[in-house]
């Protein structure tokens, strides 16, 4: 009903915030994939808190334990499951959060959903904390693109307006796509990166936050992977990304940019070249039909200002059933979108697993 | 790995563009609805092509067939197929299509996703004929969702850079909402549509096409529906609008423009009116953590000009691998956004049937 | 939330035994298999009612149109979809069976199951007469199958106390079990042909009914097919089993003989001849761990005595809430066993393919 | 493909013998319910070995830890994942088992599923202590069921050729049924137990084994639980029933007995009793076109005898590709059946929750 997806690479969540424990069983693995302990650790780490002035202060290692489906550094191909326990969890009073509803947040949406029974401390299920066994499950994907000779790269496309350049107009080189992940803020157009983090930064003194987008590429793919109705490569992507939290909009190629052309500048027009087939313009994101026709799939997701910010704000009581103020203490993020590019990253690899099986 | 969808209200969609018929089984109805005919037939016309001069001369009649799951004027709660029978199907050589690609189509990308033994006429399964049997299956659902006092409304937001007011800015009372269907371009600011209309007929008149946005509220949805991974209401809408043919983005309330707000801005605040929970604005479409908070749910999606059209445009033979030029003839749409309209409710009325059950 | 089933080759079913049409549609068959619309017809007949005296008068041509997924004589690779017609429904008045229900009929918890909505004309959705759409996918299943190297057959195990030999315990060449679908009992021993047939003649003769069992071999699968929780071959051959009406045990090799056996009999000892792994007894019927060893897979199905008996039985009219007395008129089959084995062998394949895909 | 099922009360699986933990992730429970954990602790008691001369001396404690899902004593609806650590794992040495395949083992059809990765330390994945994470599951699945009136109680109905009554010819009340679960074999007719038992400790000095069947029953279930194609009752429990290690066979009411009754005895009569709908014999098992119909669900499943035994036994070593003799050292249960008996009621308590969700 929500915490399983897949039909052949088939994951499987489970965690709250300030629980035991998070965690993902992955099903459906390859047998005898030998795991890079140190690239899944480099994951993680991109993923973490605590790094940057850019991010939160809270600090977690995050460091998962595979239970199971791994045998002589290899995949044994039964279920492999991960957990990472919760550590850091500040033993604060949390019982205002249980009454006073976060805007922005899924308090008071979850407490109707559950009848009042999750758990509300830091969000419980909700929390973007429950994102990092996606990232486990992400690495363990990438690993498997990458001998196929896939890679998924990302980088920040804007940060509130402060735009960065898109893939579809530029020309990378593999090395380039590589490095994208060592950086803080991966940009392509590097020039911009001082005024991003000047947004980011002002947002966090004046006790606010600030969204931007992402843009994701699957460089190296072949054609004719995906399908029509009802799972197209969109269509999977999109069910993954959609339930990353904070995620409000995705889009394809030049997404909502090509209800503003018409048919004859959309359309991606085709050629061989050395016998290859490539289209001149990569509009359509690598995707036609559902299915990938030979060019890097592209998209972007939209990725809202952090919820928590600690200005005061307008909101109920469900206990007392009355409106009243709330100022959201703690540590924050300013700004959630360079967090998030490693999740981003790792539910497509893990899409891509799955249409590839 | 791709006709069926569903856990609880299961579509299983078959057909081509000039196969035998096309159709859907719809599994996991309640027994007793009583079906209103006209109603689907009402629907099933809103789609069909040769209505008006802003879409194609083909004419179809799409009367659907029930051949199961009905007696007596109701559903029985077992499996409801309905098919439509292709008709005019213009008995035309289609030879032309089976080895030059039409840039923007899925025909390059099916041709390699079948190994070349998909049915290349008129777009086969790819058609976006493919759509009528979900706008059956929408009718159905929309009748199930009637009955609990939820409406589907959609409006045509954009085409190309003429642009209409959002529901969220808006407030229609319910006649409106539900007279929006009988217009050929529903529209919430009626006075855009002359020059909507004329940005269609001059693409029509340069043999090329426009594209649009199409939003689309749920009215009347209780707050608690939805899940966080991975069947959030975002998760679950997406998926099934990602594999209607033309839609390359979706967003959520203020979609991407929320990443140029600030969270102070983004967030929605709540408050209490005479016992019920509000927010002050909807910037989020009424889903918060992949669950309704009792706003409606509003979201847009991109509509991609019409890939067939009249001009001239560089593509491939596959079957000489030879670089070569096409016009694509015969009758076109040179906009698909009014016509997609009642599928983007269609999907929009399953898949909350789906999150109900 | 039943009538599709399958992860990669899903089928979706449809149709009541009076309505307009049964079928099926099937979904994740490779594209370019060359359907033998003779051999589809050749299983379709074997099932088809009004050919013996075993059997009942009710005649049916069964003739699949197929819809959708098939091109130039072979498969898309697109949803094939495919339907029969119900022409032979007599146009008696059905109304008795509204409110008596039949003992050992699906009436009464059908009944309640759709609170009274469902078809009752001649058992409706669960009428015998809905196997006849899982025959064609199994036909086409066969194909698949066929060119792997991999056989289906089945033989009559037994009915009411007379018994055939097992699989378990013969050598039959590969001649023999193809030829086994031709014979109207298909058996090992063909000496007990006659005293099967006085049995099934006896019980139609008294107005009575016998069942007996079927053995099903998959013939020419390798080792390494399929899983351990939850997915084993027995969970998954049982699954589809279980769902043909009549079937009321399903057990693998010995089954519940191996349950009188100590584990040193019960054990299949395991031996190299020529480089090739065999063991020297298939007690197991080839599955060991819910894995195909590479042995045979065998397996026998208990199919109980046809529930529509001419005789005289006590049961309730759900109208007056009365008991009352019921003689089921018309025309019944006095042992539905031979009937069941295309039916057995069908799921059998679609099982088998699900498996290899 | 394997470690997941459900499509309401979805489970997810993991774990080997002699990994580090094994555990279950249950989603789709409903929130607000209170876990009984002592009741928990029985049931993981019941299915632990080391308790009885009857089963093996591996001692393990089996204490469930919940990572998430649980808050203040009560389920939270989001997924509930619990893990047991594996401790007893004796540091021998394995080697040998890495190359000699135990007959009547899942060593050889696993280590060629799995391309030989597959942790074969203790059967890996393949172990019967891989249930111990299905009897949490059931424990909790119980409780809910608990809340609904129902009861799933279940005996050994033979050992060998020792045989138990049935529940199809008793009358037991409540109290009986409950008090079932405290017995080391538990039996409706007590005069056997001596004989049962000294058919396993013969089995026990001779180094074999034997197996028996279990009977298992679903008392105060309503009529109208189930579906016709493809997800009846039958077809969901053998779903479940047949990943149970050492199940060879399944068969509901009197199952292969039926084949040897003519109609007019196997079809249950049915009458009304102060209102209320029942049948004269229970010969069907409570299921009736795939559906409950408001009788006790009856079935009964094969346990073979356990494979490993101390009897020398012809074999291969996939090392040296060459025949060989094993002994199976180390401590075995001469008989699982018993042990068995609590799994049998898990999975059977996870389908009826599923069926009824």
């Amino acid at each position: 009903m929500s915490g399983m997806w897949g039909n052949k690479i088939k994951v499987s969540i489970f965690g709250e915030s300030h629980g035991n424990a998070i965690g993902i069983n992955i099903d459906g693995l390859p047998s005898g994939l030998e795991l890079n302990l140190d690239d899944i650790a480099y994951e993680m780490r991109r993923r973490a808190p605590g790094k940057s002035p850019l991010s939160t202060a809270r600090s977690e290692d995050d460091i998962p334990e595979i239970l199971s489906g791994y045998f002589n550094g290899k995949t044994t191909g039964t279920p492999l499951c991960a957990i990472i326990r919760n550590t850091n969890t500040r033993s604060k009073d949390y019982s205002l959060l249980k009454d006073v509803m976060r805007p922005g947040h899924a308090d008071y949406s979850g407490n109707i959903r559950y009848n009042g029974f999750n758990d509300y401390r830091g969000g419980g299920h909700f929390s973007g904390r429950i994102t990092a066994p996606l990232v486990f499950a992400g690495a363990v994907c990438k690993q498997i693109l990458k001998e196929k000779g896939i890679i998924v790269a990302a980088h920040v496309k804007s940060i509130k307006n402060v735009k960065d350049k898109s893939f579809i107009d530029s020309t990378l080189d593999l090395n380039y796509l590589n490095s994208l992940k060592s950086f803080e803020l991966p940009l392509i157009d590097k020039s911009i990166e001082e005024n991003m983090r000047k947004e980011i930064l002002e947002a966090k003194e004046d006790m606010d936050s600030v969204g931007g987008t992402i843009e994701c590429g699957v460089f190296g793919i072949s054609a004719g992977v995906g399908n029509p109705f009802f799972d197209s490569v969109e269509s999977t992507l999109a069910h993954l990304l959609f339930s990353v939290p904070a995620v409000k909009g995705v889009e394809f190629g030049r997404g909502f940019e090509l209800t503003s052309m018409r048919g004859s500048e959309a359309n991606d027009e085709i050629y061989y070249e050395g016998g290859v087939v490539k289209t001149k313009t990569n509009n359509n994101g690598g995707i036609l039909g559902g299915i990938t026709n030979g060019m890097p799939i592209i998209f972007t997701t939209a990725i809202k200002p952090t919820s928590s910010i600690g200005k005061k704000q307008n909101t109920i009581n469900i206990g007392s059933k009355e409106n009243t103020i709330l100022k959201v203490e703690g540590r924050h993020d300013p700004c959630i979108v360079q967090r998030a590019i490693p999740v981003i990253e790792a539910v497509t690899a893990i899409a891509i697993c799955e249409l590839l099986s």
